[in-house]
């Protein structure tokens, strides 16, 4: 089973790196740009049957290694 | 219009930061772990009425900037 975690900065997180992506673009020549937020992605493929213990297992190494929880929000999509 | 931007490396580029998250979830104790790829995610709002020419301005705005074509594939999501 495939599931995409993507991994963003909380609402209220100043993002200087997507702040530099945003200026860049501005300076670029493009107009009516109003944010963007940078965050991480990954794609991330386990050996289970069933999706309810893949999820969790998916949440539990979330929590422990790729998030963040102070700053960071994450969502888990299945993909395949 | 608020947009998604996935951005991952293409199949048959090598991953190593992908890899060290996977080696490191291992010696966490993680099993039945098969792959995982690292990827980028922008969420870009832009003000714009139509969304065929929002797409066209992310589509332009990944391919000027934020992608690599040569290593990299992308996907556009519409979020709002």
């Amino acid at each position: 089973m495939k599931f995409s975690v993507t991994v963003t900065l909380k609402k209220d997180v100043l993002d200087p790196q997507g702040k530099v992506v945003l200026n860049t673009l501005i300076n670029m020549g493009m107009n009516n740009l109003k944010n963007i937020r940078q965050g991480k992605h990954f794609e991330i493929e386990v050996d289970e049957k069933k999706q309810s213990e893949a999820e969790k297992k998916i949440d539990e190494m979330c929590k422990k290694l790729l998030v963040n929880l102070i700053i960071e929000d994450y969502t888990i999509t299945k993909i395949s």
